[in-house]
């Protein structure tokens, strides 16, 4: 849709790193105004909600630099470019957690902050998890533990902010909706 | 939590714009390397599920400019400094939509994207909503329009992708979730 639609008049590049782009566009408004657009460039992620065969979920805890502090998270990774999604969320399902997984059912897609990024979010959903028999190792820089907790459990720790961002919410309450015990 | 803390070594500001900051931190990692980290400050933002006495959920329409179309969201906005998030909820809605509501009630807040940004979105509910006499006029350069839809509406525009963020999704989800019909 491009009702409302924003031309770009004027594009300044700022920043070109390894996880960000950071632009800040001149657009003409539909009132013939124009105004600027902060817009970060993102490749785009991927998240999996793995469930276990013995009914738990699969969580990992790492230190997230922007909040300065650790925090509980489904098993998710950036998007590589011109791979498939799911291919990229089976490696980081390998990577952070030690299982893997045939395939995966897809959940949902969103933009995690449409205002001034354009990451697009994909979940995905696996209750046919198999433990690897040799762990991949994943990148050098992420230090990473593995919890698996029962659905009750994940609730609390909501509840108490340890879980605390837009995919695992989202799919604690996609668990929960769905009836899992 | 503290876990695998990576400690600042040194912070380069990069742009200091009016919604974003972004700044590059070398850290210190668990294991003595170092290491880069992107991060992307922003002050936090509200969202409102508004509710109408004919039970209607309230969305607005709006230009994404990081993503070059227009999506369905639900009222939502950046939160000022020093305000209380549910006076700036209630402000964005009086702006966005023309409703009012006395107060609102907590649904949840989360990271929108902890891995390069300290966003944290505080998500309300209400389903007391007064029409506003006066309109409250909004900023300059939002153009919106407003739908008021059906639950089962709004779930066949999230299949077609035209409701497609994080804070939405989720406010459908947590309707279903409700056993709204």
């Amino acid at each position: 849709m491009k009702k409302f639609e924003e031309k770009t008049i004027h594009t300044e590049e700022i920043y070109n790193g390894k996880i960000v782009q950071l632009q800040v566009d001149d657009v003409a408004l539909p009132n013939g105004k124009s105004a600027k657009r902060e817009i970060i460039k993102h490749a785009g992620a991927v998240a999996v909600i793995p469930i276990t065969k013995d009914n738990k979920i699969v969580f990992v805890e790492q230190y997230r630099k922007p909040l300065e502090k650790s925090i509980i998270e489904i098993p998710a990774g950036k998007l590589e470019e011109g791979e498939k999604p799911e291919i990229t969320a089976i490696r980081e399902l390998e990577e952070e957690t030690g299982y893997t997984a045939e395939s995966l059912s897809f959940v949902t897609s969103f933009y995690t902050s449409p205002g001034f990024a354009d990451e697009l979010m994909y979940i995905y959903i696996t209750d046919e998890l198999e433990k690897l028999e040799t762990p991949v190792k994943g990148d050098d820089d992420e230090f990473i533990e593995v919890l698996e907790l029962s659905l009750e459990e994940a609730k609390k720790y909501v509840e108490e902010e340890r879980i605390h961002d837009a995919k695992t919410n989202y799919a604690i309450l996609y668990l929960h909706a769905l009836g899992m015990k």
